[in-house]
Parts: C-alpha cells; structure tokens; sequence
C-alpha cells in the first residue's frame, strides 16, 4: 500500500524481507518481482530521478517510442500495488547495518517532516544518479529543453541527434573525448567548455582536425522555443545556432546513504556479481548505480535478477511447506 | 520493411550489418537498439515462440500485468519498422561462416517455398526454447490451458499458483525435483510422470514425506472449461482434481542452423560473455538460448548488450566523421 506520514505507524514493527532505495526502473522491477516471489518490499522513492525527466522513452521493448518514462514509473506503482507491495515517498537518510536486518531511516515530508526508521533483511540500492546538467542564474531555461532535444545520454538519443548540428556540453577534458564517439551519429560538433577547465594544446588540435569549435565563453542561455533549443547565447552576446545538444557533464551517483556499509565501489558504481549482488551478501545494487550501461532495459533487468537472488537465499533458508493431510492419510493406511 | 517472396529479392545483394534468428523479445529489442544506431538488421521469425504463447505478461516493467505476450511482439515489430529495420517470416535452414559475413539460407513460405540466402557481418542468436509439452492425441485439449492456469514457468508463474492444488508434470526423475521449490508457492502439489521413466525409491521416499503425490498412470486428457484447466483424467478413468499445474518436461533449444559453428555450450545453452558474445567474435546469443534466466525483462536486456557490443565494434573499425567545412575554413586562416 501506499504509506504516508497517516499510516507508516503500521509499518514500523514490520521486518521487510527487503527495502528498495529508489523508485525508478530498477526499483520497481525488483519490487514486482519480490511480491510476486511473496515475500514483503518496501519501495522507498524521493521522486524526480532520472528516468522521470525523460520525455520520450524511445528504445524500451513494447511501449510505443513517444512513452515518457513518468508513464512508465506511474504504471510500474500501480502494478506494484496491485501485488501489494509498499511505497513511501520519502527520502533515506541513514542506514545501519544492524547484522540481521537494516534500519533505514526515511525523512517524510518537506515540511513538519517525520523521521521514521524502517527494518529489513536485504537491501537493494536503486537510488541512480542525476546528470549534471549546465548551472544557470534560470535554471528553468535549462529545464525547458533537457530531456527533449537537449540530451544526457548518447546511447538513447544518438539516432536522434543524426547529422544535426549538436552541442556537446562538457565540464572536463576527458568528458571532450565524447565527442569522438558521437561521431558516428553526427560530424557537426561543437563543444562547450564554458571556461570550467583549462584545455590540453593536444586535444585542441585534435578537435581543429575533427573540424569541431571549442566554445569557452561561458553561456547565458539556451535560445529555442516550445521545448525545441535551436542554440545558445554565449555571455559576450554572440549566437551559435545548433539543432540538438548533448549534455555530459558528468553525474551525481545517489548513494550517501551507503556511506557506513563496508562495499566495493569502482568510481561512483558498485561492483556487483552476475546476480547484481554487491560484495555486502545481503545488499544489492540495480540500475545505473552499478557497473554497466545505464539503461532502461538494464535496470528492469537487474530488479529481475536481484529479486531472484534474495528469493533464492530466502527460500533455501526456509523449512518445505508439505501437504499434511497427505501425511496424515499415509500414517492411517 | 517487411520482407516478403514478393519483395526479398531488393536485399539479396545487400550485406546486413547484423542478422538476427528469431524475432522474439530478445531479438526484437536488439534490432530496435542496433537501428537506433545506425546499423542495418535483419530479423528473421519463424512464428508462434515462447512469448507468443504467453497469456498475461505479469513481471514486465512498464506494461499492464494482463498484457498478452503477442501484444509486446506487435508493438516491438512496429517499432522496428518504423526504425526502417527489416523483417522476414522464416525459417533458418543452413548458416555459413564465410569469414567477414555470415550466410543465411532462410526457407520462406509454408507452400511453393523459396530459399533466399541473406548476408552479414554479424549474427544474433535469438531463436529460443520451445517448451516439451504433455503428448495427447488430441493436442488442442493441451493448448487449451498451456499458457492461462497451466503454466510451463514456476519464477513468471508461481505467485499464480499460490496456495493452489497444483499438478507438476514431469518426464525425467530429475525435473521430480522442481516439486521441492514449487512448495515455496503452494504444498499442494500432485507429480504426473505419465509412467515415461521409472522413479527411484529414494524419490518415492522423499515424496512421501512432502506429502505429494505420485501419479504414474498416462494422462488421457486435461478437463477443464474456458481455458481454466480444473483436473486430469487417467487411462483409467479416473479423476484428479487441480486448480492450476506447471509442466516441467524440459524445453526444445531452436539451435539446429549453429551446428556448423564452433561454440561453447553448456548443456542446450550457448555461453556469453556479460555483453551476450558467445565464444566465436561475431555471433551473440540473447534470450533463452543463453545461459541465465528464461526471463522476457533478462531477453530484453541481452538485446541491448549485444546491439551495444557490436555498434562498438563496428564504430571502433570506422574512420571517424569529420566536419569538412571547418577544416577548409581553418585553412582558409
């Protein structure tokens, strides 16, 4: 069900067989696995991730391309509710690791919070990252265009991008190198630094002989209309026209709250087996807060995978459920 | 497009970037990624696979619980074709290794046949398992149920069979063995071997002390009505009643046209590595026939990893896009 500040009191002697950090993709994929292996989950979700902002999920097997992906999320809840399962908006500050079950304190609420503290036997991280997206006195213009033909994810929307003249927005030198793979969708290039970081002479040649501007005034703003930025203002007034844009300006790995846990990291990911189980046994790791290709698919995938693990260690470590009155006939005969 | 007998002849001579065997799941999420970025495929669908038979698709992210499996598969080839990525009904018949391409030899057309052989660089291995199914003389009696309470999959399934007086049929003393997970759903369980193989005392034993069943007497037909399976009748006439069953007579793996290649197996499965590339450089292996979950959300990731793995290949091989009017511009300075 869903809980709120209203009703979470019930929940709170409960020991969940598993609590979700994060309600995206892979969360609620594990989730729906979970119950329907009947064992109990709590979805916890701060909202707006990743996959909300997406406007047109255009590569995920059986929904029409111009799906946004809250469409996904909202059918995903529902489904989850359905098999009754709980979900909690609310966001995790803290976890203890306290040897057989974890406590999960959760802060509900943005005023007159509450801060209650949730158990359970497995934990699966969910939580995602966010893009760093461009930092604007309006962030609102920034917003008008992200997730439509101002992209963050190359693998997505590079076939959307195809022969356009894009913006590739960068805030690293190593993020520059981007643009020799966006290539292969489009030639016409030019990379926004903004000033962040000073440029190495080897990889300003290397771009004036891919025939791709280095733009390193910073920008004002993006310019377009009806969620269609057909290019930026730079700070000294000058207009480059563009006709798409790719953000990759790194991201912000949401995992704070996995400070205390003893796991093994490789940059901002966790390592994980084939299962997606992290190197702590009773945490797991699904979607792009692991290693691997930060996809839809993949994160729906891990949720199947994670949940069928902890199933398995649960049900192993279970007595077999047998047929008594059977037993009973037999003991008569 | 669609390929046809009428149409085909227009990609004779055109070497596909990849060519997919089966056009499942699987297979249809490879071909949506691999156009996506930018590279030509051929999918090429025998008919009426595992997913096809599928009534409510319960566990799939993002689409109702009630979904019928050939709702995906529709949706997934038009959104193939939209993508300008072709389709063929088919049937593989013979696969040459040609060293830079493959050659496919397809049988198209149940009347009047004819053998078109179709080229690429690379192979997808998508064709699956088809379930062993109960062998009644008549077979529409099996097909009436297979697929809505008579289940052939205990991890999509099991929640369905909860608490459910349930027939597990069987035909190898090995597959017994799957009474002793279903129990994690329901102890009501009844083994139907059919009499096909001879069951060892130690099974007997172990069955005995479940509580479950052993029926070795051939099945003369399922009852039920409506598609809602409710009990068996022997050979003997007699009765059993059932409220769901799971068949668990192993599977038929659809890899007859890889037997020229040299591949690792284990057992029917093809081993991959995490991006679904088998052991030969240029065929990948998605879905079923891999080792690892029979899952449609699993299926559907192996279709991104492979589409991913080959789109890098082939870029890495090509010679980077380069933007020609900056170059003559900045000689022009």
């Amino acid at each position: 069900m869903k809980l709120s500040k209203k009703n979470l009191d019930q929940k709170l002697d409960h020991v969940y067989d598993v609590i979700i950090v994060g309600g995206g993709v892979g969360g609620l994929s594990a989730a729906i696995y979970l119950q329907r292996y009947r064992l109990s989950c709590l979805v916890i979700e701060k909202g707006r991730g990743r996959s909300f902002w997406m406007q047109d999920l255009r590569n995920y097997l059986g929904l029409p391309p111009t799906t946004p992906g809250r469409t996904l999320l909202q059918q995903g809840q529902e489904h989850l509710l359905s098999l009754e399962g709980d979900y909690l908006a609310g966001y995790v500050e803290d976890l203890q690791d306290e040897g057989d079950t974890f406590a999960v304190k959760v802060k509900v609420g943005k005023k007159d919070s509450v801060y209650p503290v949730f158990r359970s036997k497995y934990l699966i991280a969910a939580s995602g990252i966010i893009d760093h997206l461009p930092k604007f006195e309006d962030m609102q213009n920034v917003f008008d265009y992200a997730g439509y033909n101002l992209h963050v994810c190359m693998i997505c929307d590079g076939y959307e991008m195809a022969d356009k003249k894009c913006g590739l927005f960068v805030a690293s030198e190593a993020a520059i190198n981007t643009a020799f793979v966006l290539n292969w969708f489009t030639p016409y290039i030019s990379v926004f630094t903004q000033g962040l970081f000073d440029v190495s002479p080897e990889m300003r040649q290397k771009l004036q002989e891919h025939g791709y501007p280095l733009i390193e005034t910073p920008i004002q703003r993006f310019l377009g209309h009806d969620h269609e930025m057909n290019g930026v203002e730079l700070s000294n007034g000058s207009v480059i026209e563009l006709e798409t844009g790719l953000i990759a300006m790194g991201s912000h790995y949401q995992s704070e709250y996995l400070k205390n846990l003893d796991l093994e990291w490789n940059g901002g990911n966790l390592k994980t087996d084939s299962m997606c189980r992290t190197t702590h046994p009773r945490v797991f790791a699904v979607g792009d807060l692991k290693e691997g290709l930060n996809q839809v698919s993949i994160a729906v995938a891990d949720g199947t995978l994670a949940a069928t693990a902890i199933w398995r260690d649960i049900r192993r470590q279970s007595s077999p459920r047998i047929w008594q009155d059977n037993l009973v006939g037999a003991a008569k005969t």
